[in-house]
């Protein structure tokens, strides 16, 4: 628990004085003021979050956690369990949609087995921070004990900062595989927002309407039984959330420590965020959600959280595929401020000198 | 004229029986159906213009086209003529937005003289297809003539050809810059939508309530002593229009013969693609609206259209900086098609053999 009370801690507010000269820099530069709308808005967030007057995004890193859970034998997803580990497979053969997304922005991925279920071939290509084989059924008690839930935690923060320390992370973003995770979601984002489970619950990987209702019922139970105390976000992550889930929770703290900015990529990303915010609110700052995704409940727990996504094309892949499109914006936001030339530099009339008739 | 014609009678409906095959592909891609939302319906929509079942979309390239406006005199913009002028040697030394953004996705930018007031340098970057030094005030009478109107389109027509026959182009992008040419596009919105002037009107490079009335009542104006007829396009072109539009609009032809996608960007490029789908209605399938910029009445023109923007970042700048961050997601769509492995090359079970409980 001490990592985890030290990364909150070093977390400070987010450096607004900076913006003012910032602001100045937009406004100086040949288009008329504001003209480039978020663009401008995300390159002051990212001065502002690292603290830099002339950030670079060079290092791009996606973080994409795995963990399977209990409650998937409850029959609430559309795909076996065993996808998860025939998926981490294909993450690391480099066919999936992450991987094709991230090479196409320039960006690494970082496939984590933070629980898979199965056992797995050793590949110098997954980081290996498994905490179980898997949850326990949510449905049946807790999905893991206050100890797996700090040490999932833990680990996401040491992989964030294993490779902030090796290969450097200028901006990260997060992902997740999991099959049943959405219903962990569901669960987690109903509890903080203090939603009905109906209006959290969406259909994950396209579930039915009769397994839909199955799944509301799976995570209301869950609820009923487990109790989980919306105002202790360990006592949620350990009751009704997964490993990945923890994992990304670290993975955000330590994105914080680090003044690192960090992409939240869909529901599950988000319900991560969820914890990772009631942990330590100043970290809010420190988040740009990417996209919208089409599942129910999204948009609930990004009001929860204050935040408009950059993208909303009808995704729900998950895996950082929402995360790594947003990057790209960001990184385009910051080239805006580092490289247009200002009126003065390209001799470019400014506004107040235009002539009224 | 009969280059245009020629142009108009070339395109032909994009082609819809291929992407049976196309559909059947994606489906069949490690990712639950359909949870790409727009990313896939994008891949589908470059596989029909193209005609291609795997289509490449190295050479990217924006057309930024530049024209002044004889009503800028009236006082309708926030920026004196000169900049016009100005922001070409800015796009020339490469420290305009579109420039960094461009850069930023890997895309080209052909910078074209379709009629700047001034008196420019000679430059080898910069394409010359000055049809004249400006266009005059609509608010007395016709921007241009006729035959200019034809010309300006031709122009376009050769602008793309040439670049297409040279270097090649599997992508392309509209671009605009020129003092008043809101005011223009806003006149031509309204002609071709059957719009009030108010609801078509907005700010452009950010013009004071004041400002604002006066360029509603030259709109209103301009188009009571023109009676430009709406289902004559290239009426409306002539009498409301600007060089740099009638640039775009041949552009777009060119591109749709051509069966290349184009990416139209802002207010400017949504009015250009209004005449140039008024001229050749089948054109609409060819164009990817990029993005709901701020101006009031562009969303207006993109539902005349029929088409839905992929962005909405509140940006207003043009340039063709709206359709550079398009550009970048419809490349990642196709590489989604191209790049994914399958379920059976990665051998992941599908949906269809999920164990019910």
């Amino acid at each position: 628990m001490r990592r985890i009370t030290t990364a909150i801690e070093k977390i400070k507010p987010i450096d607004t004085e900076i913006l003012k000269e910032t602001q100045h820099r937009l406004d100086s530069l040949t288009k008329p003021r504001g003209s480039l709308g978020r663009l401008e808005e995300l390159a002051k967030t990212v001065v502002a979050i690292t603290g830099r007057k002339n950030p670079t995004l060079d290092r791009k890193v996606i973080f994409t956690m795995v963990g399977d859970h209990g409650v998937a034998r409850e029959g609430v997803s559309a795909f076996p369990q065993e996808v998860t580990l025939q998926m981490v497979y294909n993450f690391l053969q480099g066919g999936a949609a992450i991987n094709v997304l991230a090479r196409g922005v320039g960006a690494k991925v970082l496939v984590v087995d933070m629980g898979i279920a199965g056992k797995i071939k050793s590949n110098k290509e997954l980081i290996d921070r498994k905490v179980a084989c898997g949850t326990q059924d949510m449905m049946k008690g807790s999905a893991m004990t206050k100890y797996q839930a700090i040490q999932s935690i833990r680990e996401g923060i040491e992989i964030f900062e294993e490779e902030a320390a090796t290969s450097g992370v200028d901006i990260a973003g997060t992902g997740d595989m999991g099959i049943a995770n959405t219903t962990s979601s569901s669960a987690i984002v109903a509890c903080i927002t203090g939603s009905r489970p109906q209006d959290v619950t969406g259909r994950g990987t396209g579930i039915d309407d009769e397994r839909l209702r199955r799944k509301i019922e799976v995570i209301e139970k869950a609820l009923k039984i487990n109790q989980p105390d919306p105002g202790d976000p360990l006592d949620v992550l350990s009751k009704v959330g997964g490993f990945e889930i923890g994992g990304l929770v670290g993975c955000i703290l330590a994105a914080a420590v680090h003044r690192v900015p960090i992409l939240i990529d869909g529901f599950i990303s988000t319900a991560s965020a969820l914890i990772a915010c009631e942990l330590c609110p100043p970290l809010k700052d420190y988040l740009i959600a990417a996209h919208i995704s089409q599942e129910k409940g999204h948009q609930i727990a990004l009001s929860y959280l204050g935040k408009i996504p950059l993208l909303d094309l009808n995704m729900r892949l998950g895996e950082g595929t929402g995360a790594v499109l947003g990057m790209k914006l960001v990184e385009l936001a910051v080239k805006i401020l580092n490289e247009m030339a200002t009126f003065e530099e390209a001799r470019v009339s400014r506004v107040e000198e235009a002539k009224t008739p």
